[in-house]
């Protein structure tokens, strides 16, 4: 895959965060960033649980509303993430690359 | 992607298909695989809110049991089920590609 090339050409504008809102609400992000955003990608990026969402986005954008969008790399990941205790727990996270 | 080099190489026997039994179980069968298994392919697949375990079960194989694992691949796509009203609907299904 890619890794080097995809990182360097995605700016924090164009990430979409996926959390705990219904699915459509980041469909709707995702598809406003294609239409007026200055780019022609968009990243999604959840982590734990919200990782089956952020399929469900990219699915629904691509089915949905922008035929002609591609899934140019997916990468998995472990997150180390910081309870409030303290204590440290690992987290998958997924970071779906998508263009038009 | 090299969608059709990935389909040929994989039989059904290094498919892992990720359902609701505890990660671990997931994690242990895939393990096995690779270590009992004439093959040094595994594939994990799962589809709606277990996509979320199938990162997981992939992530804890690659950094708690088999360090030299690679990610060969990850595909995403909706497929149909058929409700027992007879009724049709889409789910979201992830394939993750490792080899060693």
């Amino acid at each position: 895959m890619p890794e080097k090339k995809t990182k360097q050409e995605v700016k924090d504008e164009d990430v979409v965060y996926i959390g705990r809102k219904p699915v459509m609400s980041y469909v709707l992000a995702a598809v406003t960033q294609f239409n007026i955003g200055n780019s022609n990608k968009v990243v999604l990026k959840a982590r734990g649980r919200a990782i089956s969402k952020a399929v469900d986005v990219s699915e629904i954008v691509r089915n949905k509303f922008i035929q002609e969008l591609k899934v140019d790399d997916i990468k998995i990941g472990t997150e180390e993430v910081k309870r409030e205790d303290g204590s440290v727990s690992n987290v998958s996270s997924i970071e779906i690359y998508m263009s038009k």
